[in-house]
Parts: structure tokens; sequence; C-alpha cells
């Protein structure tokens, strides 16, 4: 006899296989291209130190206590004037503070996916915002891409009862790729022609490595576009703080939302983050990283270039952590795996990506946690795999 | 035509009733006994202020990296160790660090409710829980109880379907009311008996008055009680860190909504949190709490004594933070309050409490928020709007 009941919404639910693979290639010799963890020499370590000593002595008492399920105001106005800064049409009352841009997927799937309605993605999407879905049941119809995104016509494909159209403009996880001003324009008239919402996420758009990316699609459409964000990539995951930016009716449903997952983020580091923001450190380490992480794509790109054999396919990514490789006809990149862990090197295969027609062939390479010489090695292993 | 279509989980979800009334009786000339908040001259700011830099010094880029979902190694031993030091028969294993014990109830209701399951709840019982229930769509059922809590006779009425009866033994909100231990016993024996699990939410349970309380529920009956608690009341709720100890069997499923959630609670505040407690911070700073709260309940005590008219009843919390006042026959609390927030002073009508039967005639007010004087002036002003 079974004591506890289990809903039925987790049924099929299984702990995300990406951090399953991550827990294997957590061994010290593993040279792992698996995970998309931020470079950790990019935290401002000392920055977040004397902010945590500003903020514990100049408001103790409102930083230890309960706080409002929206967020704290000053860091709300500071999310809105810097999306606004970059061409989108926010006012800080439709910002959501959320434990990280992950906790704004959940509350979307909370307010919006009701068991069995359609919810589109690209084909491929990234897996945490199909795990939070997923809890919700959707019906997942796949919007075919290609190099620059979403193609605007296929979207003329989907059931006109899709919820929204989830998609990741800025350095795609897990493509790696941009969607081009055109692209944004296409998809944006293609989607309010049929009354598609759209959810917009984009935790790599500041990491880029030659040109900022193009405005956000909540630029070109306010009303119909929600706009996700994070601190995680910028600044550091381990504080779990983002948001999300709701058009003015949704806004309350998302709130309540809040109000039942945790009341409310943590005040203390709400306050911390933006007392950082607020003495600039973005604008004073950003142009670093960026080229911390330019350099490492640049070393993924010429390993790939020397070390791979004929018939591999990738682009180079203009930002972001990610390559997207295309082994040649017949492989399977999850059947690779094993293999690889044995050599001592790990990636994610792209299969649970795509929400329909998978391709076997595909797999995700991150470049911003090995040096340059470490993924010039792990490439090199690699290769060695393909050519059996 | 609306753009956006919200999921039917949405529907008649409303704000907190409770946040609705801490919003309006923020204005500074309100005396409030309303809110739960804890007093923040009980914040352990130096303490607090020193983790921070011990932890950025000493491993900036593990505290500020991504991180288990199920929690950092550390703090989950530290809570087993803590619980089981209290009688509770805790495997480290078996904790999951949550963001605030709020998110507890969330990863519940995903985990245990389908739409239109049955799950049991005392009446009156916690509004907070409610509302993360409420998007999981149960149908309640409501438990009879009395002053030592549920009585275990009621539980024979129940759904033999119900998920689970949710409780909250020490200190009750909104009612403060105390378990005795053989009154645990019969409730549990009575759920054992009709196979009904149990879910114990005890974040007051280190806010004793007289004496500590008798062990949990769980320490009865392991595999049939999940258990939860939050550093909330004890350290600060700023920090939005609590806790689920669960069933080995439930363990899995909760963590992959967990990793739905959020991913992983911030590691930076769950190493600050760890660096507090392992120097002892809850033993010294526990004792204060605990007398300062005794002296502001005797005096609220001491108040409702000598202010109240006839015919009202109220028992004497023996800890938490909440006295449950019933007015005399005819009165409704809910219909008071705007008088009450007129006259300079706030409280929460009982009856968003109940999920049946409301007795509009309750109404709770917290004793920790207001100093001995402003207690007295607070119940002085209410027993002159009961008087007409």
């Amino acid at each position: 006899m079974n004591l506890w009941t289990v809903a039925r919404r987790m049924d099929g639910m299984k702990p995300s296989a990406l951090r399953e693979i991550l827990r294997i290639t957590e061994r010290p010799d593993v040279l792992s291209m698996a995970g998309g963890l931020p470079a950790s020499e990019g935290f401002a370590v000392n920055e977040l130190r004397a902010a945590c000593e500003a903020v514990l002595c100049r408001e103790p008492a409102a930083a230890l206590q309960y706080g409002p399920s929206e967020g704290w105001a000053p860091l709300r106005a500071w999310v809105a004037a810097h999306l606004r800064a970059r061409g989108a049409r926010v006012d800080e009352g439709q910002v959501l503070i959320t434990s990280g841009s992950q906790q704004a997927l959940d509350l979307i799937g909370k307010v919006l996916i009701d068991p069995g309605a359609p919810v589109a993605v690209e084909l491929p999407t990234y897996l945490g915002a199909l795990q939070a879905f997923d809890l919700f049941e959707p019906t997942y119809q796949g919007v075919a891409t290609d190099a620059h995104g979403p193609l605007p016509g296929a979207l003329a494909e989907l059931d006109p009862a899709c919820r929204f159209l989830y998609l990741v403009p800025n350095f795609q996880n897990p493509t790696g790729r941009l969607m081009p001003h055109e692209r944004r324009e296409a998809v944006v008239a293609a989607a309010r022609g049929r009354g598609l919402p759209l959810v917009e996420d984009d935790p790599y758009g500041e990491l880029w490595c030659d040109a900022p990316p193009p405005v956000s699609l909540q630029a070109l459409w306010p009303q119909g576009v929600m706009l996700l964000g994070s601190f995680s990539k910028t600044l550091a995951p381990g504080l779990r703080l983002g948001w999300l930016v709701a058009p003015p009716t949704l806004f309350q449903k998302l709130l309540v939302a809040k109000q039942a997952a945790d009341l409310h983020s943590a005040s203390f580091t709400q306050r911390v983050v933006h007392e950082v923001l607020s003495q600039g450190v973005l604008a004073q380490r950003l142009p670093a990283l960026r080229q911390r992480y330019r350099g490492q794509r640049d070393a993924m790109h010429a390993a790939l270039t020397r070390h791979l054999p004929p018939g591999c396919e990738w682009q180079l990514p203009a930002g972001g952590m990610f390559f997207w490789l295309r082994l040649p006809p017949g492989c399977d990149a999850q059947a690779l795996l094993p293999a690889a862990v044995e050599a001592g090197i790990a990636f994610v295969p792209g299969a649970p990506f795509f929400v329909q027609a998978p391709d076997p062939r595909c797999l995700r390479l991150s470049f911003v946690t090995l040096s340059a010489s470490q993924i010039d090695e792990g490439v090199r292993r690699l290769a060695c795999i393909l050519r059996g």
C-alpha cells in the first residue's frame, strides 16, 4: 500500500538530464564542457563583501525582515531603467523580482498553462523551461528554426489556442544563436497577427562578444511579450535573483502566484545586489567578462576547426556560453557520452532540448568554464572519440 | 479580445487578505497587531555581518556559484542534527533546503495535490498554506479542533482519499494553541489507522514561553509525516531559508519539483546561515528572544484582561506570536476592521483562516511587533471600538 498518493503531474517527471550529467562530471579529472556555470573569476567578490557590510550597517532591520512580494522598490526601479536603456518599454510597476529566472518560468507555467493546453517552443529550446512548464502538463508544439531563430512562417502552423511561444532570442541555450533584428520584426509581426503572446527569456543578452544584440521583442510589442532576465550570468548565480516584466493585465496574477510560491525573494540579497549595481559594477566588470568569454569562444572555435573530423557542423556564436555541434550523419551524441566521460570529458547531448523530432547528432558544448588550453585538449579528446 | 489566456487554477485566486491588510497598516501611526513580523531587535546583525565576510573570504567561488538542488550539504546536516536533538528521526539525506517554508508548501501542493483531490486542514488553519495549496485546486475538508488541536475522532469523518492532513502543532497560526503530547499520540494513531499522511508545519516551535513543546509528530511516525521548518522566526525572514524533511520515498519527487521551481536556494545565504548556526547563535540568542516575546505575551494578556468588555474569550498561548480572540455573540471582526484602522490599530479578522463554517467573531492579534505600552494602548482602543 502506498501511504502517499502522488499527483498526476509528477508522472514522468525525472531529475533534469542536465543536472544528472553535471553530477557525473563533478569529478575533478573531467574536462567538462557540459555545464553553463559562469566563470567564478568574474564574480565581484570584493564589491559584494562591501555591499553586505553596507546593507547590514545601514538598514539591518529592513534587510532581514519580510518584504513586499513584488520585490524591493529600488531594485525594481533599477531593472526598469536598465531595460529602458536597452530599448524595452518597461515601467517599474511591471517588474516582479524572482528567485532566479527559473522561478519566473514556474510562475508563468502556473498562471498560463492548463493541463493539455498547447504551448509553443523553439526546436530546440532551453531544457530548464521545459522542466518548469512540464509540471503544468502542456502539449508542446515545436517551432521550426534556422540559424536566425524561429521561422516566422512556422507560426502559421501552430494551434491557434497556443498559450504562448517561449523563445530565447539572444545567444540561445542550447544553440548559441542570435535572432537578427529583421527576424525579430518578422516573428513579432507573425505572432501579433495570430494573437500569439511571447515569453522572451534573456539571461545571456549582456554576454555579447562582438556587438550588443538588437532590441528585445518586448520593445517591439510591449503588451504581447513577457520579458525575463537574471543576475545569474552577470553578477552571480548563487544569489538566485532574476526578474520578470509582465504586461499590466497579467502582473497581478503573477504576483499572487509569487506570494504563494515563496512570499518574496530575499530582502537581504535584493539590497546587496542593488548596492553593487548602483555603484556601477556591471559597467566596470562586463567589458572584462565579455573579453574573457570571447577569448574562450575563439579558443573553442579554433579547437573545433583544428581537431574535428570532416562532416561536423557548427556556427560561431556571437555571445552567450554555448556551441551547438552537429556530428556527421550516423552519429548519436547520447551514445557517445559514456566514452566521453571515460576519456575525461563531458558535454550535453542535444536530444532532450527537442520537444519533438530530436536530432540525435547534436550536442551542446559550453566554452565558459575551461581555459583555452583545456578547451583545446577537451575538443581533441572529443575528436578522438569521433574518429573511434 | 484577451491576448493572454489565464489558466483555470487562477480563477478566484486573490492577493492574500493578510498581505493586503499588512499593506494598509504600514502607516507609521497605526499600532499594528496584524502582522507576524519577528522583532527586528532579535536579528543577529553583527553575527550575520561577520558571517558574510567569512563566507566571501573563505569560499567566494562556491558561495556565488550554482549549487545542488537539495541544498548545501553542511546546512542539511545541521538541520538533521538539530531536529534529531529534539527527538525527530531524520537523516540528512531527507532534508531539502527551501526558499522559506512557504516554498515547501508550494512543493507539497505540486507533488501531492491533484485538482479536486481532498486535503484536510485544521479549523482554523494557516492562511499561507491555503494560498499555496489553492493553486493545485484541492477540495478542502475541515477538521474540528478544540483548545488542544485537532479532535482525533474527527479524522474518522474524513474522505479516505484525503492526500494529507496539514497541521501546525506548536503555537498554531492563527490560534496560538499547542498540541499536548497525548493529543499528538492520539492524532498520529488515528491518522496511521486510516493511512492518512500528515504535513507538520513547525515555524514557531523554538518560540516557547514556558517550556519546550512535546516531540514532533514526525518523531512518532517518520514514514507518515513530512516536517517543515524555517529560519524566518529564529534568525531572520529576509534571508528566505527553510527546510522540508520528507520520507525517502517522496524525497526524489520533491527534489524534482524544487529543481523546476528555482533550481536551488541561494548558495550564499545557505552558507551565511550555516556560519552563524555553527557559531552557536541560536543557543546564544533564543533565550533572550523567548524572554522578550514572553514579556509581550504577558503584556497582551494583561491588557486583554484589563480592557476588554465581558463576553470576549481567549486562551493564553504558551509560545509563538499570536492571541486568538473571540468577540461576544453578534460581533463580526471583519466588519470592525475599518473602525479599527480609523482608530489607529489593526488586527487580522479570523474568517479567512477557515475553509468552512468561518467564525465571524474571531480575530488574530500578534504580540511580537509592539512594545508592552503600545500593546496596552492598542488593546484599549480595540476595547473602545467593541464598546461602540
